[in-house]
């Protein structure tokens, strides 16, 4: 334990967000959470519904929106609209002094457009250059801040941008003046070591595991890159990682999941 | 003059939120304007839109609208989140150092479900209650804040407000702390004295000529819920009131519109 200040950066997904009365039993848990934290939220099913009574189609490749101007403008609404919004009032509710910005604002993280690769333009989506640590730490002394997966390019230009890599991107560096603890919360209660049990969550992978695991095809498919990311967030100054469901917000419950570190 | 800091208080409405022209250019000399600045925008015609698209029909009461939960999604999107984060891009880009904010965001603004009047439920409208000086001080250390008109109650309930509300009440409230000039950005160069002639702006409008003018029958119709609000602010502390067009943003123009001083 390093004689830093705690950071605790979560990142929540549609099961949570799409879910009301799990969003607030959340909202509660994580306003009960000691120490500087940071909550960055996904999308959910909303922006999708929208876009389709408006006629739009929305179209992915590799599990990324390509996000094209009409697109952009009904993620921004229902991500860093009502989404957010919605999470900063849950969260006043609880007391939680929440503050709920988009990368645009106090400009806290400038991205660019992805360049177009194999002839796939994936349209206004950001990929990250840099967060400005400074406003980040200016705000934290006062606020627990609520991201929307929302960045911007200092041109003017809004990007949809995976909330995933926004988070783990916040942990990194907030590393230099932090001690930072990642938590994913997914649908599961962890990394499950035989996926159709519910209860062989693996307490801890460290790097020893996370080879083996990968040679025995215990972790496969979408957990893959799962667990690469969050080695590599480890790798850049990241403490530790927690791969947990919703139950694993406190500190004080047994079901933190999956505990990744070196 | 009084040896406080000045802080000026901006509103802009649909005809400014609505073209995108209009907007950049106001976005431009806003920038560029000196001192604390805050920036309260009103809707525009896209909720509009998307109600229609998702068959809500708006219904409106004596120019606000009914805010049913469905029509509080919707206006919570495009106001606090593509409208919102458009403006704060573009401010960013010219180099503002712009943080969008709702009422919730930092428990800015807290205000209630307005009560039903003479048979009229309102829906989730918000009466303001009080302004969170301490917190607003505090942001515009840093920062230019852009205010969409969505507050909250503090119980997890977000409220749709009047945009000309929030502004004028802001400017009360930080009255204690600032000389505040309160700009109402309108569709026309200032109040007429000839509604016919867009050349007729009145430069200065008094105590004595408000009297006057309203026994005159120069102002009448939604001129004089503006004015008496105007002075209300006046009469509690706000220093000026400026009621313009787009271009009467920058000091150093002779398009300043309507001045109001008491």
């Amino acid at each position: 334990m390093s004689n830093k200040e705690t950071l605790t950066v979560f990142k929540i997904g549609g099961n949570v967000v799409d879910n009301e009365t799990a969003l607030q039993a959340f909202l509660k848990d994580f306003a009960a959470v000691q120490g500087a934290k940071i909550l960055v939220h996904g999308g959910g099913k909303v922006a999708d519904k929208i876009l389709s009574a408006l006629g739009i189609v929305p179209q992915k490749v590799e599990g990324r929106r390509i996000t094209d101007a009409p697109t952009l403008e009904v993620v921004t609404q229902v991500y860093a609209g009502s989404i957010n919004k919605k999470i900063v009032a849950g969260l006043q509710a609880n007391n939680c002094p929440a503050l709920g910005v988009s990368g645009a604002d106090a400009n806290l993280i400038k991205a660019h457009k992805r360049r177009a690769k194999n002839g796939v333009d994936y349209g206004f989506v950001g990929d990250i250059d840099v967060v400005n640590t400074t406003e980040v730490n200016f705000l934290l002394q006062r606020y627990t801040l609520v991201f929307s997966a929302i960045t911007h390019d200092k041109n003017g230009n809004l990007l949809n941008t995976n909330a995933d890599t926004i988070a783990s991107t916040l942990a990194i560096s907030m590393s230099k003046n932090f001690d930072v603890t990642l938590k994913f919360i997914f649908e599961k209660q962890g990394v499950l070591r035989d996926v159709q049990d519910e209860n062989s969550v693996i307490e801890r992978i460290d790097t020893q595991l996370l080879t083996q695991g990968k040679a025995d095809k215990i972790f496969f498919d979408g957990m893959i890159p799962k667990l690469d990311n969050a080695f590599a967030a480890l790798h850049e100054g990241v403490k530790r990682v927690f791969i947990c469901g919703t139950e694993g917000v406190r500190p004080d419950t047994k079901a933190q999941g999956t505990l990744l570190e070196l």
